[in-house]
């Protein structure tokens, strides 16, 4: 007498939580340096000096009652504001505190928003592979009908028109993950007006707005002078959905937030409706602490430099052995083909002999592909290498 | 095009919030000391200072890529193990960490629980009036029907007789929230008692347990040397959905659990069920910070003095002027009869003419009653009396 969908849920096998626990026990048995667990995607530079700095100074100088107490649904106006004049300051648009939810991390803000947009049983979310696995339940759970775009494995962009096939009056959004979480791709400004103009097309034909949800925490994680375009200034029905968990290095702590832009089509609607469905769903006043902490951290910027130096050494090494990966300008992940073409097969046997934990990319939307975590010890990297030769050369 | 329960939920006027609008705007006017707000229910009382001192000790002494990167989905294995510490000592039952499912609050803890026991559209939760008026859109927006039982208005108990009425075999749980918002009322042994004798029948008639739902946030806040039953030890079938925000004074925070005792029928499939709902809304890994303060803080025990105060001023002297209310043994609330029997009258008229703010209770589901939250300084009861006193000759 429980519920059938949500008991799935929360009885599914995840593949990387696999991979991790084995990790785990394969370090009790062999030792810690013989384990090369690229299989997690939790950030590895500590969060800039200033946040703990600024927990201090928050919790030394506010008073309990205050600091402690319940926000507004959408957060204390401070924070708030902090962030529309870092947003504003950044990426040359006005965007005001009124704008901005915020919310417990990337994950809420998400599923806000699709709650917001599923209108009912038929509504579709287009996702583009190689996408975030979470967002198949986070859509089927809440309602709505997830539409997959397949993969471009040339470049790891977006084949628009295979978008344009699958658009239909009952699409409502396409999310965009860009850097993209498993690719490590950022998508050109060519791509992403090219999905506008297309968008706009299909909007006015179908009568309604199709919007773009922005999922945008790796924004910041970018690398070799690519810059990442603000979507809310290349298509005016953007809905940015942001988190501090990788810029700040703050994953665990929750908080983040949504960002309806005031020019898009029914905003105020979609503004209340998304405040309306994280009320349903219990996510209304962020931690209190964490938001006061997000106003004086808004605009630091993560020191890249090791997630940079990772990145080269793999993409290099690996490269050189002959494996074909994507471009990685963004984010902490490499995206690479599986040699043999059978990525669970490849994992499977990298995992056997030698413990060399890789995500197979069935569950990001592109079978025959491995994620690569390099948010990683560089060191881990180093000792890895010989892992990667022996199963290149294993598949020659 | 936007989702239209949400839209509503998210334009929904709140009667509370109007009024503390309200409030803060004739503050203005008329001098903050000459409103006296009795609209909302947070915590005046500050944190305990181990909790300010906790979060120093915790980011001087914990790594930051740990202590600010996910925990695992139901939170930290530390925390929780504090916690059923905790419940274990004062209790009296073995509560084991792996029972335990950290949440944001007790409105996710809840959601999460509603959300799992809700099996199809016709799945029913019940509430006992008066209750806590975000149960409503908390159980139809996610799926499930709301059974009210009417308020027993002679002792603010739980009249069984008008509950055994509403079982049907759609029944899946009734929620228990005591001490009571807000009412202030603390369930008696015995009324529990003959609660769970009832659900025990009932269950076995219709073959499938009927979950207590023990919505308990007030749980530490009660008076005089009253006891509030842990209600795990009356009734197997309970889970308990539990907040720091008034214990610890820590609303702001989103810091709670669910507890599935594994005594508890099905009780591995509903704590799976919960982390699966809980995935699907993005309320997993709570905020890692707080996990650790609560694991610090666990068997803090607020300081109850001044509530004591404010609730002996304030009972005494309303009953003095003739009110009738319900005897406040716990929580930080006053339930008190409208003199003229039309409550949104009376708050609307003691509004007018006296910037005195006390929230009808109709949304309550309890018409005819106000409630006073007395946690405000003891200054502006002794303030406020006039008023009072002033509105109940009024009516005489």
């Amino acid at each position: 007498m429980v519920n059938q969908t949500f008991y799935n849920l929360g009885t599914a096998p995840s593949v990387i939580r696999q991979l991790f626990a084995y990790g785990l026990e394969q370090a009790k048995l062999v030792g810690p340096e013989n384990v090369f667990d690229y299989s997690l995607g939790n950030p590895s530079i500590p969060a800039p000096k200033k946040v703990n700095a600024s927990i201090h100074k928050i919790v030394d100088e506010t008073d309990s009652i205050h600091l402690h107490g319940y926000s507004m649904a959408p957060g204390f106006e401070e924070p708030r504001q902090a962030i529309a004049d870092d947003l504003s300051h950044r990426f040359g648009l006005p965007v005001k505190a009124s704008e901005l939810f915020l919310t417990c991390g990337a994950a809420p803000a998400l599923i806000s928003v699709i709650k917001a947009l599923v209108v009912d049983g038929d509504s579709e979310i287009m996702v583009i592979a190689p996408f975030f696995p979470e967002y198949a339940p986070f859509i089927a759970a809440n309602g709505g009908k997830m539409v997959m775009v397949p993969a471009d494995t040339e470049a790891f962009q977006v084949h628009l028109d295979q978008v344009e096939q699958r658009i239909t009056p009952h699409t409502q959004a396409i999310i965009v993950n860009s850097p993209n979480n498993p690719s490590g791709v950022v998508y050109t400004e060519e791509t992403l007006r090219g999905l506008a103009a297309l968008l706009e097309r299909k909007s006015s034909q179908y009568g309604h707005p199709i919007y773009i949800i922005a999922d945008e925490p790796y924004r910041e994680l970018v690398y070799g002078g690519v810059k990442v375009p603000f979507i809310p200034n290349l298509y005016k029905n953007t809905i940015v959905c942001y988190s501090y968990s990788k810029s700040l290095s703050l994953p665990g702590e929750r908080i983040g937030y949504v960002y309806v832009p005031s020019f898009a089509e029914d905003s105020a609607a979609v503004y209340a409706t998304v405040s309306g469905a994280a009320r349903a769903i219990g996510h209304v006043c962020p931690p209190t602490l964490m938001q006061k902490v997000v106003g004086l951290c808004a605009r630091e910027q993560p020191d890249l430099q090791a997630y940079d130096e990772n990145r080269t050494l793999l993409y290099n090494s690996l490269r050189e052995m002959g494996y074909e990966c994507a471009k990685p300008d963004g984010a902490f992940y490499l995206f690479v083909k599986a040699p043999g073409g059978d990525a669970n097969a490849f994992s499977e046997k990298a995992k056997r002999e030698h413990n060399l934990l890789v995500v197979p990319a069935d569950g990001f939307g592109c079978p025959g592909y491995f994620r690569l975590s390099y948010c990683v010890s560089n060191d881990m990297i180093r000792r890895s290498l010989p892992a990667f030769r022996a199963m290149m050369k294993a598949y020659c």
